[in-house]
């Protein structure tokens, strides 16, 4: 309560800024009207009738724009950018987002607490409100080595930061369905603080999922058809409506809900993970507007949903909706059609101008020197490493699936299979604490010639995978990458042909936005010539090649691992 | 979070409720589905597809009725009921009501935090959650003398009782509107621990509700007519529509917001003041959904308004919806018409069952014995005390109105005025610390011939009022009330010819429901015998001629108020 915001609403004390001839937009009554918006100190003081007098020391004329709630993306990991925190925001903020509800779970899993509070930092520092579900999987599964462990009381240490919200997806649905005892802590701490505990349940129904939304969690952002959707609702659960890059669901849930005729008081929208590219393009939650309407939404249950649902469901009081006493977060719309931004403004601020301003922090060392595998070398690739005597598995990578099938091949075929470009090896190698550990196996469908290509991203937890035809390529990747401290580097002939630095965590760049985008398209262009197959991302089909938990046959650095049987292979 | 609750959701253990063959009101999506419902240790532990096979202790078949969320009821003064408070949650049950907000304003101005922590244990100790919005304004204006003075510190060493939700209707509205220190201090209090603060602004509209509204204050349920209500919804504040005795505002609101379309998802229902033979005969909530329904409102959106809008608003997660992990508080609907319950379940239990079992408890003594004025005597009443040679102020009583007008009588034409029952003596006398305050006035409209009557009931300050013909049988009455320790009473000829005892506080009665019904319309009817014209109910009419905040002419314990100019008349 600030007794400014009082005097200038009451027309005692000029105002910061008088946004003049807007149609507002209010998610509350779901009407839209014509006003004036008057800001003091942050904070919406007064939405008053057209041409009210007042005073105010900035005027803005929106000359019949509409004026809705800044956008929220409901969840996000701002590391699967691969920009730096700050870009990120930067290009959230391009298309109308004030507010992110993000999941560190991917520098969690380089560097734990410290990679957290990195994000805290360089988030809160932008023109944004930068809100966090800590990290509930760190490592996400017992079956590979991650640069942390993060348990209850890992959590607990940080529970008290103001950005921090709740607890980050729950993927270990068998754990909580079967009360893992390290599980039910990581809730039962958040619960007992009545925080917000997002969930994370593909495919996940019937009594299952009752259990599951009966231990207290909240959300969740995984289903990808309407009746998915439909029974997640039902349960109590706040669905997330995910249109990010790898993920498209906003289709199938919205066609539903706008055939059905459901309210979608418990619906937001977000990302989860989406490139820079895609959002500089078309933004984040402004494209997931604009695609609903055009699904035939109501616009402002569209826009409510991008704000005061997610709001409600996050539990942010006096934030996203146009009122006094409110966050003077708002988006000056042109249209309700394209949901173009001509103006964004956080706490009643331009925050785009507010962005230029800004000096991205410089990541602690430890941050900048994630990528610390045990001495290699090329030995630790060839293929005589496989008996010719014996069958091995095969992960068959598909075009446009993260799923793989599981192939095999007879030891005494590699050798031909490999120079014929048909086969090749695949290593992932620990990288964070030197054990060490270093998991060889065998993979087709990449389509690479005659070299390499290697990544220290690598779902979840980011070991440096590498990928060639032959050892000494892929030992000059995996030196490259190390040369730089992580990122996406490219191999022909024994010549490293292209490296995008990742300098934090091997995760992302502090390179600026548009050198980033141009980096990362050059380098996937260079490994389509070499090979890769149209429909296979060079760079992001491998990250997650090491995931063991999506079927059915994946790598970590402790070897080859059957993602249905949950077991490693002998 | 509760391993069991989990286990009966999996199957893996028997339910302790299956509720079979129900169709489920689901106010989160809007949508009714048959479904049975399971409950295990007071919470819903899955909602499962009908006949899905389930283990339960206890089974009920509700043979195609209907399944809602309990009812909120989001504003009420149980002390309105002039029931103890086991009573009144036991007429709230009886129609389907499940959860109360209440403000113990009233018995906090008799008897301050002892009277609110009795409030807090008797319905603490009933089958219904039982939330408590401290009372902001006690007393209610600086014109009068309260039992009790409760500034922030008195507040704040109530806030961390787990029934208190936050703070009661801000009455002052021009305290917030001018900074006054006290009522900012208590705002900041509650705002400062992210309370939801309750206000009451009747007819505050333009810039001075956007300042109340920018100030914090989150609710209102004054509201008299719809564009009031809209303009509160569009100031970002939940519009509590409001159903009680005395202030009946549902049908212009809901016709309003039907007629115009908009969205109901910030509104609730609310009684305020409702009494306890209306609340027996229709319910509360109920009523406003059948009247809501009615109106042309969606049956569930009516019933989401009963549930969980209001949860939402007071910030109750996991309540006010039918969805695993949530509290079982349900009400089982024969139709969605009548919506006459068939069962009411809270915590999954038989609530009406549960009630049987209370026994209420006993006030303190200090409850007991609130009606303490100092000494008086017939003298006091005496018309004598008006000089023969001056001009009076009289408050002309309306028949079916609070408000009053200003008239006037010469000294030397009240006796007569008297003695025809054209005109009657007035006085309001200290009660709660024996000051000896005694305010002496005259009233006209009230039509009591050759008698008095008196109450304890006197908003806000609940003095002693006595009203009377002439002095001996006010005096009587008056001795009465300290007698039995408050209440209702009326004297005729010298005679008490009824009373009707509210011990606890001289606000509420110990006595059983029916009964107590049967006396206050026994003692209402015995006043109309003896004058009081039909339109004007003899004690509830009385009640409000202390109030000084409503205008224009009341009295109080320091004398005549014109609650116009906000001044005692000399």
């Amino acid at each position: 309560m600030n007794d400014r915001v009082r005097a200038v609403a009451l027309g005692n004390d000029p105002a910061d800024l008088l946004l003049r001839n807007g149609r507002v937009i209010d998610v509350l009554t779901e009407t839209v009207y014509e006003a004036d918006v008057v800001v003091a100190d942050g904070v919406i003081a007064a939405v008053l009738p057209p041409n009210s007098p007042c005073e105010a020391k900035k005027i803005i004329d929106a000359d019949g724009a509409y004026i809705a709630p800044g956008f929220i993306n409901a969840h996000c990991h701002v590391e699967s950018s691969m920009a730096a925190p700050e870009s990120y925001v930067a290009e959230e903020l391009r298309w109308g987002t004030t507010t992110l509800i993000t999941d560190p779970h991917e520098i969690a899993n380089v560097a734990g607490a410290e990679g957290i509070r990195y994000m805290l930092r360089t988030g809160g520092q932008m023109p944004i409100n930068y809100y966090v579900q800590l990290p509930s999987c760190v490592p996400a599964t017992p079956f590979e080595h991650a640069g942390c462990v993060m348990d209850a009381a890992a959590l607990k240490a940080l529970m008290a930061e103001p950005q921090v919200l709740g607890l980050g997806e729950m993927m270990n649905v068998p754990g909580v369905l079967h009360n893992a005892p390290d599980v039910l802590a990581k809730l039962q701490l958040f619960l007992d603080d009545n925080r917000i505990i997002d969930g994370h349940a593909p495919m996940v129904g019937g009594r299952e999922l009752q259990a599951y939304a009966a231990s207290g969690i909240a959300t969740d952002h995984e289903s990808i058809s309407w009746a998915e959707a439909k029974e997640k609702l039902r349960a109590g659960m706040a669905v997330l409506v995910r249109e990010g890059s790898a993920s498209k669901n906003l289709t199938a849930i919205i066609e539903g809900a706008v055939r059905e005729n459901i309210s979608t008081r418990n619906m937001a929208f977000c990302t989860d993970d989406k490139h820079l590219a895609a959002m500089r393009q078309e933004g984040t939650i402004r494209h997931c507007i604009c695609k609903a309407v055009k699904l035939g939404l109501v616009p402002i249950k569209a826009i409510a949903m991008a704000s005061i649902n997610a709001a409600q469901i996050y539990g942010l009081r006096r934030l996203g909706a146009i009122a006094p006493g409110w966050q003077a977060d708002m988006v000056v719309l042109r249209d309700l059609e394209n949901f173009e931004p001509l103006y964004v403004l956080h706490k009643g601020a331009d925050a785009w101008a507010a962005c230029q301003e800004i000096t991205p922090l410089i990541p602690a060392a430890q941050l900048r020197g994630s990528v610390q595998p045990a001495p290699f070398s090329v030995a630790d690739f060839a293929p005589e490493k496989f008996a010719p005597d014996k069958e091995y598995p095969v992960i068959k990578m598909l075009p446009g699936e993260i799923f793989t099938e599981r192939g095999s091949i007879h030891g005494n075929e590699i050798a031909a299979a490999l120079s014929k470009g048909e086969l090749h090896l695949i290593a992932v190698l620990e990288r964070h604490h030197g054990t060490g550990n270093l998991g060889l196996g065998l993979l087709s469908g990449y389509g690479l010639k005659n070299g390499a290509a290697a990544t220290t991203v690598a779902h979840d937890s980011h070991n440096l995978i590498v990928i060639g035809t032959n050892p000494r390529d892929m030992e000059i990747a995996a030196r490259e990458l190390v040369r730089v401290q992580g990122g996406y580097t490219l191999v022909k002939d024994g010549v490293v042909v292209g490296t995008v630095p990742l300098n934090i965590c091997g995760l992302m760049s502090s390179e600026a936005p548009a050198s980033l985008i141009a980096s990362l398209e050059k380098i996937q262009r260079l490994a389509h010539q070499q090979g890769v197959p149209d429909g296979v991302d060079p760079f992001v089909s491998l990250s997650f090649m090491a995931l063991p938990v999506i079927p059915c046959l994946r790598i970590t650095d402790m070897g080859m691992f059957d993602a249905e049987h949950f077991q490693f292979i002998k």
